[in-house]
């Protein structure tokens, strides 16, 4: 059973964005006005939700509702995206009773078409009904896309004046790349904190976990996450003490979700972590981490459960990154496989056979410049992969 | 028939470096010192016949034959490998009757393993015995991996002084990505030619053709291209306007060759133009190309024939270059499809269906920023690419 903070509603309904009968559409109502940070794709390309969020935000830091759906991205839609965004704010704060301004938006589905208003319209009652009565799980259902299973991630933390909460919804899948939060992500608590801070703590700790996530390294139109704290524990989370303490609870949420996010991968069979160490600064370990865990002759030699170190190699070699060839050594998991420009003598595929069949693979590259480090999580490449993205609108 | 330059011997065996009786070795001799260019991988593990061809040229631009194997990369494979190289040109010298330092090697394949010197030695004598006997085509045949296909271009170019052939073999498939030759490509050509604008050229138009095609990104250990002038055409190239001549030639032989390499990428079912202009300069048109011709979601829409526009926007956004969203267009062929921030009005499945059915896809994006350029040819993604690298060892 997953922690969940007070104050909080949430409904779910299926308005036929995606299939028909499959939930599409969630809303999460807080019932007093919560602090709310965001942080948001990097593409030029922003959905209109994402800069409806971003305006509202800039405005003010209080939220009472977001309100998600997939199945309709609402990105490249120009003026009248924005226009139709207003209106689904407007239908959803006066079906929860909340200011239309302080209710966030978030899409995701399929760049280019126009949201489809009637369905938004006609699926209003079934979730002014569901409201109170569904529960966080059915929210990340109806946010699903590609995704196999709804994504959950939660924590208790006990301080001196009381109990917090934090919850996390996540959904994936692919167009998941490293420039920004790479998916939809909410996160609520019910600790009352500072804007500022909690603004800061989401933009580091994203950057721990959902920036090292690698599906397709594609960074998508609409990525967006949002987390609120309503204080509904009553518990002020104030000092520097307490919020290390929260802090901690964010960061373990969210590495949690992301490793949710790479396992439930689009086709995805294997989660490779990939750990690089003793790079000349954390610039050039992320450069290596990601051209590893992008490169697609990697990822499909995961997929194949195939010890084809040479591309791990060829990968780092490649990835823009400084350091002398010789001074790179690679271990798959304990296994010592390449060191001083040359491979480790042994039988390295029998070696490495319960490695590669693990369904976690450590991939841990040392470059012998410095201190710099980095870790990366990434899926395989399937074939699956590509038939879920070769018809994925069909 | 492909114009052949005079003055070249070629000859193949089957040493079992690849399956049992396919040719896996390939020879061309020069009957006269020829004047060498060569590009070769920007990776930072440069394998070993790499290196080899790098210090001769560094040494000398006179070269006497170029000995390529496949099925065997000898690459990461440390000083033993540089030893090995070695050996290899000291027999190809004895056989050929050269000097062993007159002799450059080239090698794909598997990284990793130890070049297999008794596979060499066995195979000698067939090599020798077909040494004139076989074609050009042959040593195509020789160096290909997972290519279905040998990949050859040619042409004649008349002078005042008399004719000169130019002829081209390349090998591609995979672990194909922009950042250097990307692959192995040899140019034999009868021309006599200065060795420092012959350098100059080939870097030039190797910029122009081989490092703007894409299959996966990937850039290997082993990327070589060389291109030999022997002059036994007895036709000197020296005015500038001979030369733009014969560079003109090389160009064409360079993008057929390029062309059939995308045409034969591992798995590939399309070859997508990306065509980039109105960018602040080049080299944002070449970040938004290769963003475009990289994506997964891009290449697999391709695959599925499927004109998701909204993926190349994505893709376009966030490559890193500089521009105004809305002042974007993008055309599919001859369909405009986006512009002004949002999509053209349309049926646009049905406007684009033939567009997507063809073997060549033009996708052409204008940024309305200023004059800068680019022009990529990119594969699409496969279940087969997947089921091809996720065993290529076995």
């Amino acid at each position: 059973m997953h922690h969940l903070p007070q104050g909080y509603a949430y409904g779910a309904a299926a308005a036929g964005f995606k299939k028909a009968g499959r939930p599409d559409l969630g809303l999460i109502v807080s019932r007093t006005p919560a602090v709310c940070a965001g942080v948001f794709t990097t593409n030029l390309f922003q959905a209109a939700p994402v800069l409806a969020c971003r305006r509202s935000l800039e405005a003010s830091p209080e939220v009472r509702a977001v309100v998600v759906n997939s199945g309709q991205a609402n990105a490249c839609t120009g003026e009248q995206g924005l226009e139709d965004c207003e209106t689904v704010r407007n239908l959803v704060g006066d079906l929860a009773g909340v200011p239309a301004s302080s209710v966030l938006p978030a899409s995701t589905g399929v760049i280019g078409p126009r949201l489809r208003l009637e369905l938004w319209r006609n699926a209003l009652p079934e979730l002014g009904r569901s409201l109170g009565q569904a529960g966080p799980e059915d929210v990340a259902r109806a946010m699903m896309t590609t995704d196999t299973k709804p994504k959950l991630a939660s924590r208790a933390v006990s301080f001196p004046g009381g109990e917090v909460r934090l919850l996390g919804m996540a959904k994936g899948a692919g167009m998941i790349g490293p420039n920004m939060a790479t998916m939809l992500a909410f996160l609520v608590c019910d600790a009352r904190v500072d804007a500022a801070w909690w603004q800061d703590l989401l933009r580091v700790e994203a950057d721990r976990s959902f920036n090292n996530i690698i599906v397709d390294g594609d960074t998508s139109t609409n990525d967006t996450a949002l987390a609120l704290a309503n204080g509904a524990s009553g518990v002020e989370v104030q000092t520097r003490a307490d919020r290390e303490m929260l802090a901690q609870a964010v960061r373990e949420v969210l590495l949690e979700l992301s490793y949710l996010l790479v396992q439930d991968a689009e086709g995805g069979t294997k989660v490779a972590r990939i750990r690089v160490s003793g790079a000349a600064n954390d610039a050039d370990a992320q450069l290596v981490a990601r051209a590893v865990g992008t490169s697609p002759l990697v990822k499909t030699a995961l997929f194949g459960q195939d010890a084809n170190w040479g591309r791990v190699v060829c990968a780092a070699g490649r990835s823009g990154a400084t350091f002398a060839p010789q001074d790179l050594t690679l271990h798959f998991g304990e296994v010592l496989v390449f060191a001083q420009g040359r491979p480790e003598p042994g039988d390295m595929d029998a070696l490495l056979k319960p490695v590669m069949q693990a369904p976690e693979v450590p991939i841990v590259i040392s470059l012998g410049q410095g201190p710099g480090q980095c870790e990366v999580l990434a899926s395989d490449l399937t074939r699956e992969y590509v038939s879920i993205n070769a018809d994925y609108r069909s």
